[in-house]
């Protein structure tokens, strides 16, 4: 389980027509992987394009990020979508994004379900299934990233469908390798130098402390900063320094089988 | 100049969420291609899905429509989209439909542009090569349909774009090739056997007659009929029945170089 | 209990675009008050507009019909917004309707939730107060159309909004006043005759037959026709009849506190 | 000509949902008047809420900012939409703001057309007229805010409709009152100094210097920062402290006949 690279991946592309968010300029040099909007919570097609270039320009692996369709809502708000427009709201907006890569001459290398869209897949078979479904049908080696202990890496793997394991350095973990409710005292983690020591147990031991006492242990491919963090650039820095201190290389996980 | 076999499309996959539009059941077994609208003027993922599983069905060449991003005038306001937004947004849906009929084990066959996008690429020289060089960069092999005697057509030749000249049965021309102004008397044809007429003079001849006297030639390959027309099944039968009378069948362009 | 006056309603402009839905010309001279979409999950202002020509030219008592913001679901998807956004939405929806009525010379009658947003007001509580709230901070004299033994019907008496009673003479109830599910076998009515003989009984003496036996009694101000029913027309005539044939005429409820 | 108050107005509630744009909390405590964004180009229902809440705070006269239907533009792009629509999206978007205030307790100062739809209106008759009719239908009390010299002047005035002309004083204006091209030399003044100068002489002498020499008079209501100008609140600072030095108070025109 120890291993000698990790990926480190945040969401990207999150401006839209006037308006802008996140700081792609100072984050994309920090990761080796970006998740891309599509359009249905964020992300134009102009910004896409945008993203796209900025992600080849930095060799960062590039993932579509699909969401419930709702740009008031950022795609937060749980819909209660039929798993078929789930799969073929998820399959649209992997085309759009690949298709702009290609163009792009960039390959796409992963899908991550954005917001609410992921939160319900967690816990939700048949939106977990849609949406590991749609990814296998675009693609079957394309790879699909998944929270471990949720229902998307279950529907994934019973599906065939390629996973990449992502914990959240950030982000405080119960024992059952559950996240922690935001609502829970300490269940964000805002230190950078707590962040990256959490990050470099993750992927040097696989080893997730819980805040309920103990931990768990799995085999961790991915790190995710959250990009709307308004450190979130300090973090990523301070964990990637961690990272490369202990002699861990940050690597996206593209032709990684 | 003689053919042997010619396509006959129409724009398909106008509906969208609860609402219908267009009588693609009966229309389909006519065709040999359609145009399926991207979500920008109509079509919501799941309706392309099943636009798409249709047109497999029935063997149909799969076009995709793309349109200015304009739900509630259904594409056929013109807007002043700059050529960069143009491009992105005809990639994006050219990438959408794309992707679904990958999924569905379907090849793209065409590009044609929807409503006010594809009548002010007639005459826009910058919004015709946005389109035409989206399309290239999608796949350099994938062909442009376009009406004679426009912008569109100049400009997808100039940058290489494999290019299938359309006419319509149901419109006038005038003798320098453009269509009759929809205000121009006799602009529409709504008579089956006239359309039919014509198409037959298309097909075999590549002759068409100008509403101001004369007539025009081209090689045409595809002859489109209006969907939304309410005798567009009847129109359809019509034209099928009478070329293949004259021994020119009705098949799509894939594979014909 | 005993009505000489009901009002008979139905959801109305639910056109969009280019795209038509429901018949409401054929409808409209059968009803005496409409709930009209206001964008959210149909009606774009064009056609919010001629409903509101059509509903004053028939005399209608006019009712806005918020939604959650979801064209492509047609507002029939639960959505998790916030208390706050419900709000917002609801209230912006009433104000765009009564701003189109009031340049019609036309007052705004009742408020009645659609869909996914009204179904989830019926036992989710901060939902529910949120479009009580709203109505009532737009004008404290409008009714909000509600149906009994829900928690929009508890909301909107503790917050001082005037009730309007709604029941469905096309759908079958339980005992303890809620609707049968749709799951459950015979919970639509489809016999106009069976639907006529259920109105009369709802008008007449309040009472609403149980399909698990028994019945329950309310004081029924307003019977709602679902004006997606393919038999729509033939089943609010039915209605229609029977009530004026027991003596009980069609009316709107405004000015009747 | 002179004038001892003038008011000073801007955008604002440009945000919408995740995104935001502008610095509305440190430039309203310079301005009078706003122009607030209604959903069509920005400002979603609850940005709108908290918009109209900042400006209540503040005693700011309140503008609905109706725009073209185009987010991913932000109503910057013309559309050649009707006049019917046109008229239909102005009184929808009038009346969505019209009710928010309502519910806030603040009445509706102005109508003021945001961006592409502006700029059109100022040489295409139809769609000032339809601009100016909404804003009559909707309340003919209600003012238009319009640029001198421009058809939507003329055409407000046409109908009856009550006018306040505004000018810019960090733009540079052509003889006959236009303005002058962005892509003109000094077409925009980004010296706050300046900018301040020009706004004095425009309040007290109704004097707007022309980039091509000579100048015009007109007898401006109104001066307008553009909010999305990195510095504007700096310029607004300057010009209002320029005005009170010469003795004009910035007031908005509620109540000013």
């Amino acid at each position: 389980m120890t291993r000698t690279t990790i990926d480190l991946n945040a969401d990207a592309g999150e401006s839209y027509g006037a308006w802008t968010l996140g700081d792609d300029a100072n984050l994309f040099p920090l990761l080796s992987s970006v998740n891309v909007a599509c359009g249905f919570h964020a992300g134009d097609p102009l910004t896409m394009q945008a993203t796209v270039a900025r992600a080849k320009q930095h060799g960062l692996g590039l993932g579509a990020h699909p969401s419930y369709p709702d740009l008031p809502g950022f795609g937060r708000r749980i819909m209660e979508v039929s798993p078929d427009q789930v799969y073929t709201d998820t399959l649209y907006q992997i085309s759009a994004l690949a298709g702009m890569a290609r163009a792009a001459g960039v390959p796409l290398q992963h899908v991550k379900a954005h917001g609410a869209l992921s939160t319900r897949a967690w816990t939700h078979a048949p939106t977990a299934a849609a949406i590991a479904q749609a990814t296998r049908d675009f693609d079957p080696a394309l790879p699909l990233m998944v929270l471990p202990a949720t229902l998307l890496e279950t529907e994934a793997r019973r599906l065939g469908v390629p996973v990449v394991l992502e914990t959240f350095p950030e982000r405080a973990y119960l024992q059952d390798g559950r996240l922690a409710p935001r609502s829970m005292p300490g269940s964000s983690i805002h230190d950078p130098a707590e962040a990256a020591r959490r990050a470099v147990m993750m992927a040097t031991q696989g080893r997730i402390e819980a805040i309920d006492g103990g931990h768990f242990v799995c085999d961790v491919d991915s790190l995710c900063i959250h990009g709307d963090n308004p450190n979130a650039v300090q973090i990523a820095r301070a964990i990637r320094e961690a990272l490369e201190k202990e002699g861990v290389a940050v690597r996206s996980f593209a032709g990684i089988s």
